[in-house]
């Protein structure tokens, strides 16, 4: 078996040449006689003609061939009449007439067409997964995940990283999501974890002299599962040595800047924006902004604290906020119907109302103008740089749904109005996290990060009088209003590392059955370290345009953890468990 | 913090410069009012000189100096005096005189020196891994792992290949290894399984229409470990579409030589040598023959099946073999009592005897000389090649054990002779294997690959009437004795395939249930195709002179597939197994 070329390959500079393809039928048209098709490999699709006065014997063949057959074909590249050239392909103005033809397997008819546009559901996609694979556009993911993975380790490579293997069965912890458990058949009633990531294992490597470790490593968290999640994923993971968060993150951009040329071609400027999270928190409601475009969050707070309108005024009193975006020169275009439904919207992330305005030349309009008059009204036009057209749009409560509320909201409208170049890429680094997040309802703290990110060396005494205000050296990489992935410098010290359980609520002996190897590890001449790891399946998404995390992962799972194309999970041999010494309490 | 240069790199061409350099406290000695100072990071070790006249202070601190102590110094490069140079590291014939020293963390004394050569125990060095990997023998070895699959994937990047990941959680399959099972909390009393290699999802992408796929594999069997074995270990794993097995094997020594170059700047000849599986067996009693050394296995089955000594005739008559090793030169070497202890190892590989024969001037002296004179004693001599000084020994047995023991045998005797060329690296294909073997205990056949090895076209038919005469288009890289990995041509019809499972014992129910998402995908199109899987581990313990694979993975486990240092696997909590609806049924 052989191929002289790929059908992707083939074009005006062969004419005349003797080729011999190996592919896929595409498509087979019987036009005058004579029998087209276009024959598909992964490099792309060129029309074959089949032509009885070239060969009979051929022709006959051809007469066979349905949708993806495979066969393998020999002709002469001739150059199509001007008026055939196909402009869309590469091949397009040149075809092959055959003069000999083999079918080397056929096929039944496919479930759904395989083209990049189908209407086909992903269920049937997902049970057929190795025909949609075959769907040029999916080849091109997985063609430009494999540039990525490529691409970020010959950089890393020649940065001195060294690329390490951590385990996959390892040891339950309780901090953080749910872990997959794997029964150990050795030590009955005792199990392996999946990792949810091989942080523990990487920060022993910088313990271990290594300095600069990196690995695209399998993750795994056994979560209720959103469109943007699967219970496997793949982070590009690396720990470095004696590097400060400066020299970490313009590795980084440099890394992020050398994806970006050789798999988009497109140059990113470096450094990065960065941004506080407080900054972006109150600017875009959000801790990962997508600052392709304005309509920023504008505090009100100070404006309208003793204002007529009592929701605005009492929300502040309470300890609340009003915050505002001004949609410049949207008022025509929203009904009340259409602002209605922006209220649903912001409702959904926990808003009570969504307040509005409109200004038009002789002040503002809307059910609440009433209470906005003269000082009032002006104060608040000049804080929101209003003018004549603008709809206003307003959410007074607590601190947190005000952003989460006017940030989906933000997003919505920057969709909706097309104020987002699509073309653009903009990174920017949130630093200057806290380190503890406090959970009102369980009144416990909770590691922002993880709980081995380090404090700041002059945050360190706040540990003991108010872990809230004490700030973590991490930092956040933010693409277009997605986390593409963070990191921290690491604790290592173990007096910090034991205070820092101690305020998530860890007794000394649960600190030392989890973590114990990793504090004493601490005692050994510990480097500081930090590191950073970033998501690839949504770095592959972001990248090549799709919505879908799905599309990114070979062979991915749905929503209830399903392998559709091998069924798995499945039921077990009853002997199977039996070496674990399981039993299935209670069977669903 | 800062570091102008690193340890390992500095030498004579860097005297008169200032440094700074970050790095462990490998060794402090105090001699005439001066210390000094090893200081080793992973590249190295330079000595570091702290001297009262050149800083009161910097001698101050480094009298606080323990080993693996970290610190930061900065200090000139001078040369050593002529008597003092180090010829055996790269620095030795500099030294740094310190300015200025900074304590960047301390250490406790650790449980082991941190030295290439330790007499530390394997438990303690796994339970203080973090340490064991600061040797710099441990970090040269995991610096050859990362070089090699750098060199790989550089390597199969250009020739096309497409780097996938394939899923961890997937489905159990009964044939084969056991599983490692992890229960599904979603689909309570199912399970995936963690894959023993990726072999299905290969051919799946395979039938996607990839065309070449590789990936470094995280692979998982939960068997009984050996030294060589271990629960989770990693493939080089291919497939392609369309490639002949001369192709695939030719690529395969393109790239096995770029490793050796890369790795071992070892120039090795292609083609490698290819030897059929019966030539091996027949020549070597082993189907991964070190080919390094002679000491072959001779056939004597004819010459002596008429023999006067009763145990070979009677061999030969119940359908077994006798076959012979000789031993050139070596009848004075061993005693009687050398030769019972042969015997004695011969008998672990199931021979129930070992007989021996010396050669001398006169003719063969041993306890069973009296049966082989004249004429069997003449055709002895000339088929085994005999001269005086020579020590022959012979097993007759079932053709298994005489294979298994003369194979060990002849090993052993190549190691205790000194036969062995250490620095040699063999390489050779083992071909034309047989597609099954046959279970007499259990009555069946198994596959001798996998059940998705392609039988040759010409024996297809045999799978009906005699499938031990079955063929497989099936490889084995062999490199100084150990199997490196191997592959072969897949089954890429469904007739074929479904006939597999039938010599396999699988009812149709039983082949559907299983695979019958892979039979039903060859009906789309799919093309030939096979692949290759070898294995870094092994590759990595042979190339780097270790005899122990636990040195070549960063956190291994032990022999009862735990590990030391996190204390996996480990007890879960209550609320994790009912979560998933299991119970322990009898803890141990």
């Amino acid at each position: 078996m052989n191929r002289t070329h790929t059908s992707g390959q083939l074009n005006e500079q062969h004419i005349g040449e003797s080729v011999q393809l190996i592919g896929w039928v595409q498509k087979r048209r019987d036009l005058g006689g004579l029998i087209f098709v276009d024959v598909r490999d992964r490099s792309g699709l060129v029309q074959v003609v089949f032509n009885p006065e070239i060969s009979e014997t051929a022709i006959q063949v051809a007469e066979k061939l349905r949708n993806e057959y495979i066969i393998q074909v020999k002709g002469t590249v001739i150059a199509r009449a001007e008026n055939q050239v196909n402009p869309n392909i590469p091949s397009g103005a040149i075809e092959i007439h055959a003069q000999e033809i083999e079918i080397i397997n056929e096929a039944k008819t496919p479930p759904f067409a395989i083209e990049n546009n189908t209407d086909a559901g992903e269920d049937v996609r997902l049970k057929y997964r190795y025909l949609d694979l075959r769907r040029p556009a999916m080849y091109d993911t997985f063609k430009m995940r494999s540039d990525i993975t490529k691409t970020v380790r010959r950089f890393l490579d020649d940065e001195g990283f060294l690329e390490v293997e951590t385990p996959i069965l390892t040891k339950s912890t309780p901090e953080g999501a749910r872990d997959y458990l794997v029964p150990s058949r050795v030590h009955n009633g005792e199990f392996y974890a999946l990792p949810q990531s091989p942080q523990l294992f990487k920060q022993l490597l910088m313990v271990g002299g290594f300095e600069r470790y990196y690995q695209i490593a399998r993750c795994f968290r056994d979560e209720d599962l959103r469109a943007d999640r699967q219970p496997e994923f793949t982070q590009i993971d690396m720990e470095m040595s004696f590097l400060s968060m400066d020299e970490i993150l313009e590795m980084n951009e440099r890394m992020m800047k050398k994806i970006m040329k050789e798999v988009k071609g497109i140059d990113v400027t470096i450094p990065f924006a960065r941004m506080d999270y407080d900054e972006a928190m109150a600017r875009y409601g959000s801790d990962k902004p997508d600052v392709r475009f304005g309509l920023e969050l504008v505090d009100l707070s100070e404006t309208v604290k003793d204002s007529a309108f009592k929701v605005f005024a009492s929300a502040v009193e309470t300890g609340g906020q009003v915050k505002a975006i001004n949609v410049k020169g949207a008022a025509a275009n929203y009904s009340r119907k259409d602002i209605d439904a922006l209220g649903e919207f912001a409702s959904v992330y926990g808003a009570k109302g969504l307040a509005w305005l409109k200004v038009d030349e002789e002040g503002l309009k809307g059910p609440i103008a009433k209470f906005f008059e003269g000082e009032a009204a002006s104060s608040l036009i000049q804080t929101l740089e209003a003018s004549a057209g603008d709809l206003l749009l307003f959410v007074a409560d607590k601190k947190s749904v005000v952003a989460d509320a006017l940030g989906a909201l933000r997003l919505k409208l920057g969709k909706d109005l097309g104020l987002i170049d699509e073309n653009s890429f903009e990174f920017l680094w949130v630093v200057n996290w806290p380190l503890f997040e406090y959970d009102e309802k369980e009144g416990r703290y909770y590691a922002a990060h993880h709980p081995f990110t380090r404090p700041f060396d002059e945050d360190l005494s706040l540990m003991d009088t108010d872990p809230s205000k004490v700030r973590a050296q991490a930092y956040d990489l933010v693409l277009n209003g997605y986390e593409l992935g963070g990191g921290s410098l690491r604790i290592y010290s173990r007096e910090v590392q034991e205070k820092m359980f101690e305020i998530l609520g860890f007794s000394e002996e649960e600190a030392k059955a989890q973590f114990g190897f990793l504090m004493e590890a601490f005692e050994y001449g510990t480097p500081p370290h930090g590191g950073v790891a970033f998501g690839l399946d949504r770095v592959v998404m972001l990248l090549s345009g799709s919505t879908n995390l799905r599309d990114t992962i070979a062979f991915p799972k749905t929503a209830s953890a399903s392998d559709l194309l091998t069924q798995a999970p499945s039921p077990v041999a009853q002997a199977q468990l039996e070496e674990l010494n399981l039993k299935i309490s209670n069977t669903q």
